[in-house]
């Protein structure tokens, strides 16, 4: 009989360390315990509530984040048109007609200033040049070499560790409450792609972005995909809710964002019926991150700030609502 | 001590037990023993068996699916030309012109042939009027309300009955062994999702196909996402490693099709380094289903059937390896 009593007992020591262990930890430990943090946690509470109105079946849970600005740092500049650079310069010496033609003359004399300055037009010449013309998988281990090697020119530090921990954080709790998670981003689609499963645990087929036609050839009899120098997709603004209903195809009750750029998908994700979460990151904190909102050229956030209180949208004041801001 | 046995014998049986149940049950029921049901469950063993050089980890397990002639049927024709066809009677009272206008007027009056005979043109000319100028959510419902009700004019199934068990089957034996089931077909993206999780427990971001391009929108401060009358990309032949590579990121590691318009699906996937997996269709039961092949304008088997034998994928001949076709 006693070891009976003890062999139940071992049993149910088991199930109550799992349940105490789930109940001590914090889920968000790098956030201050403000009103953005209850925020997140009631949604997540609500909306996995079994007999509650405010239930959302697993299939349904799905959330989706911006990237730049959002999950990872964007000053001075996009990391992406970073990447670009360094790949001119590394291309330079088959471009002997760079030395005299802008944007890549003034690149390679370290303007960028004066390179950028031909506003979109010179982005996409720049973007062209470095992003089309090989395979995808060419394309890949290009973008995964630079990720692993290149460092931020102000801080130092490799570009994936330029992470945001808190939104870090959040994806995790998502995930382990049976969200799918997925970026929605006006970045490059196979620029983030190599590396977000490792850094955000957010699979290749969860990753949306801007993106270049490809196309399917057979080269010394095996098929390859090649990236062509024209556009295919902008997944900004407007674009975010029509890449959204492209690559998911159904609406999400969740979406994160931090400038004007998010503002179409925020409208859409929230405009759904039952609960639904809105949520900004708004860049307050100059000291440990940059300090931008209505009047950045990066990131800009002025109408999607103004539209947030309206709809009941959370935002995030970094300085205040973040006990770290990266890893 | 008798007790402590016990309670160690229990927790064995139940171990025991788990495990002999799930020897005891064969994966594949409607498949005939023969060398496609081998070939299946072989590839499933290998890419799962933790130590081996043919494992594959499970965030790689990807397969992919075509959906016409591969999951559901698509004779005399596919079904959601039947769909189109149904779409205009239903707006014909809106539309007067068409009683004159081809491909309508032959259409309205019973004679598709007559109406299809102007090929690709007259097709696109039906496709726009009758799945462009609605919303999403419009066109959702639209599909959702006649797959539900609509019957197959030779058999008098509902369409989605018109699934292939043995395929199902596949379906569930690989997403129990962690793969992810994609489908990849040429018909239309929004015809697809409103179904696919319910008959294939494929759900909406899981499914790949051809689309018209659509539009974000303020209406009455709402937002919504209008279809436009215009080709967005044909997810067909060479367009299939490009949806794959465009929502998926990474190549699959088994296909699964059944006509020439999966060819290079097939290339792509099983080019790819270490185990891959090809399967292909072979329709051959002219009694329980249709049986065509090489010359048929529907569905052509023709230069994927040579190249199976070099690429040593797997060709299904349904009358032979099926038990049975419909469930």
């Amino acid at each position: 009989m006693i070891e009976r009593i003890l062999c139940l007992f071992s049993v149910l020591v088991i199930a109550m360390s799992a349940i105490v262990a789930q109940a001590a930890v914090d889920p968000l430990p790098s956030w201050n315990d403000n009103a953005p943090k209850k925020a997140i946690l009631t949604f997540v509470e609500k909306v996995t509530e079994q007999d509650s109105p405010t239930f959302v079946p697993p299939p349904e849970r799905i959330a989706v984040f911006d990237n730049d600005g959002t999950l990872w740092a964007e000053h001075p500049m996009y990391f992406q048109l970073f990447f670009a650079l360094d790949r001119v310069k590394t291309l330079s010496p088959k471009h002997p007609e760079w030395k005299t033609q802008e944007p890549f003359a003034s690149l390679l004399k370290g303007d960028v200033k004066q390179a950028l300055a031909g506003g979109e037009k010179a982005i996409l010449e720049i973007v062209m040049a470095t992003h089309a013309g090989m395979t995808t998988t060419a394309f890949e281990k290009i973008v995964g070499d630079w990720i692993a090697t290149a460092k931020h020119p102000k801080t130092g530090k490799l570009y994936t560790d330029m992470v945001y921990q808190p939104m870090l954080e959040i994806l995790t709790h998502l995930r382990s409450n049976d969200f799918k998670t997925f970026i929605v981003s006006g970045g490059g689609i196979e620029f983030m792609r190599p590396w977000t499963e490792k850094v955000y645990g957010i699979p290749p087929e969860q990753v949306i972005g801007s993106s270049i036609k490809t196309k399917f050839e057979m080269r010394d009899g095996k098929p390859v995909l090649v990236r062509l120098p024209e556009i295919n997709f902008i997944d900004d603004k407007a674009g975010k809710p029509v890449g959204i209903n492209s690559h998911i195809g159904r609406r999400p009750v969740a979406a994160f964002g931090n400038s004007d750029g998010d503002l179409q998908m925020l409208q859409w994700t929230t405009a759904g019926p039952g609960m639904r979460f809105g949520l900004i990151v708004h860049h307050t904190d100059s000291e440990r991150e940059w300090a931008y909102d209505r009047k950045s050229h990066i990131g800009r956030l002025d109408k999607a700030l103004d539209e947030a209180g309206a709809k009941g949208w959370t935002v995030v004041d970094m300085k205040k609502d973040w006990k770290l801001v990266f890893p």
